[in-house]
């Protein structure tokens, strides 16, 4: 794409109320738009980002045999009276309105409930299980504060898988497999390094919940690393192990264990080979979209600007046109990229290099491409490194070569 | 997919409130779950051909030259009142609730102002200009009565382009463009034939708008066909013709200028060469995802169920193993379409094969094989349209020919 075609622009400085590191830099690079605290509009270059996230997550979706549905926003109070969490109470973060006839209505801020009832419909049999559903949609919650950017906000898109099992053998292995794909998505995603498998609170039916802890300074809970080599790590909520180095850090997914207690209280049940009747087993394992968005820039930005690794950047290549006279090899070079399939932000607007090269850092594309006076002589493109600041010249089919397979 | 696998099973009966035709179908086949009236769930196969939909409209978008963003369903209610637009006496179809602070909030019904008050951070100049951008994104609307199916919900998923231009001319120039683009979608999900122009009341900026309505029983507008080579009617709401055959119609697409009514209110304003300020010329332009897939259900289906064109058919071709003996040959036929990249929903459940051919029926995928007897002893498979009923015999290498390249 062509820069001067792309209505969205830099800026110098973050909006005054923006506290958090990654709402910041996300606004300056033009990657969003914050509507109020915790509400924030995604723009072109911040939906290419997230639309990538989506997708490796929907490729471990598919890879455990979820199968992918689209459930509501808007919620009919009743399935939640009857499962009990319709009280402000028991949620407190509903967002509650109504319709013109007057039924109470909530924003959903979980799918248990009526992705539960919905399967009544479906399951009857031992035949029909086990299964697992998932979905990428957006969740309402009424959050007292809202000061983390895209780590907490009011409204976000969630991935919520669930699984449906017979026993709890079958249960437990869906669960560890579960387990692996995250595994796979924080690797992918570039935060694998720095995230822990930490227990934390279950619930009726579990005695504890797994989290995944990405280590940075932003995040609101503290880890006591206990494993490096297995990334494992205890939640200070939990337990406090002996050894063990204290980390900020955030959670960028759960697990949990639901055991009967949402198909018990709404009639989820299957009968068995002899026609015996036992309510489904369920877990439900979250990742927030936005949120593990925000977790990558918080780790991996550095003072100048974002780093984005390269399986979820918006682009592949940004390509800086640095003087007049470069104008026409860097047209050149970009139809050639282009031509080969690469993603290239081709920087073609009339600015001082300076301001260019400010830009490419601040919006963090991992692989700059410079065209200016030094190429138009030696014929050979400079391609910088985002992440390290490496320089290296080569030809373009080199370039290209080393794109492809890279 | 291995039908056994799907989650979803296809029904004799909708619902008993369910009264409409296009919701009556896609609940029966397993592809939408009604959770309140006006509120529907996507499942597997209904989530599959809704995908298909926005891909191609995307396609159309991008060819404009939109920009995608993703704006946020949550209002800061300052915007509205602004722009006149807060008070249920205007927009009579809000859904509101509040934050904890105490603020009003409401749930976006359409997304001309939070647009207009982000693009002042962008625009300032004439050289910002012209720009479109789109989103699909989910609108609320809080109905008195929703009896239509998904062709009118209280949430719903919407395509919503809006153009920024400098001068009318160019306002219009866009405006005839996207006029075309909205042909070509409703050409491809298969209404083209059914679907005409119309001129629908204006505004404070322009005497008209347009709408393209598809004639069904199912809707709610009344045409009169004036020109049936250029696909060109006349909405009883404004004109009544001379001449021309009244027809029931919905309304698929609408577009509309809106001149300067919101950038004169939320101030955007563009410099021009001289250093003058001029407020921007708007447009936008809508499609309702879900009212054009029920439209799509309207028009199509059959006294059987659902007839799908291919462009936008969950899958391209529903293999239906007939008998025990003829398992192995069906699990072969369908190794071979997949491994050639065709998108195969095989019915490999243990059922009659009267209840299959019902099913596969209703679920109306455009291409049914059906393997049992005659099959195991021609070794030829048997290939049923499902629009027509009209079956072939051929062979598996002839099918995969023609799926290719049909």
């Amino acid at each position: 794409m062509r820069q001067s075609q792309l209505f969205t622009k830099t800026r110098r400085e973050a909006p005054k109320d923006e506290v958090s590191k990654n709402a910041a830099l996300l606004i300056r690079a033009g990657f969003i738009h914050k509507e109020m605290a915790g509400v924030y509009s995604y723009l072109p270059m911040g939906l290419r980002v997230f639309k990538k996230i989506e997708n490796i997550i929907r490729e471990e979706m598919n890879a455990l045999g979820g199968q992918e549905v689209e459930l509501t926003a808007l919620q009919d109070s009743e399935v939640w009276k009857k499962s009990g969490r319709w009280e402000d109470k028991v949620i407190d973060v509903w967002f509650k309105t109504e319709l013109k006839s007057g039924s109470d209505v909530g924003l959903a801020t979980t799918h248990e409930e009526p992705l539960t009832r919905l399967l009544t419909e479906y399951v009857s049999s031992y035949r029909d299980l086990p299964m697992a559903i998932y979905q990428f949609q957006t969740k309402f919650r009424n959050e007292l504060r809202s000061k983390s950017g895209i780590l907490r906000g009011r409204e976000f898109v969630m991935k919520d898988l669930y699984s449906f099992s017979r026993t709890q053998e079958e249960h437990d292995e869906f669960y560890e497999k579960a387990k692996n794909a995250y595994r796979n998505i924080f690797n992918k995603v570039g935060i694998g390094q720095v995230t822990y498998l930490t227990k934390a609170s279950g619930g009726s039916f579990s005695k504890y919940s797994h989290e995944f802890q990405t280590v940075t300074e932003a995040g609101e809970d503290t880890i006591y690393i206990t494993d490096e080599d297995k990334k494992e790590a205890a939640n200070q909520e939990i337990e406090k192990p002996d050894g063990g180095e204290a980390h900020k850090s955030i959670e960028v997914g759960n697990i949990f264990s639901l055991g009967t207690r949402f198909s018990e209280k709404l009639d989820l049940m299957f009968a068995d080979e002899k026609g015996a009747k036992s309510p489904v087993i369920m877990g439900s394992y979250g990742i927030g979209l936005g949120r593990l968005m925000g977790t990558v820039v918080e780790v991996l930005s550095d003072d100048k600007g974002i780093v984005w690794p390269k399986e979820i950047a918006p682009f592949q290549v940004h390509l800086l046109s640095l003087t007049d006279e470069a104008k026409k090899l860097a047209d050149e070079v970009y139809e050639s990229l282009v031509s080969q399939g690469i993603e290239v932000l081709y920087d073609d607007r009339e600015a001082r290099a300076g301001e260019k090269f400010a830009d490419a850092d601040l919006m963090g594309i991992p692989t700059q491409v410079l065209i200016g006076a030094k190429a138009l002589e030696s014929k050979m493109l400079e391609v910088k490194d985002r992440a390290t600041g490496n320089e290296k010249e080569m030809t373009t089919d080199n370039l290209i070569t080393q794109l492809l397979t890279g």
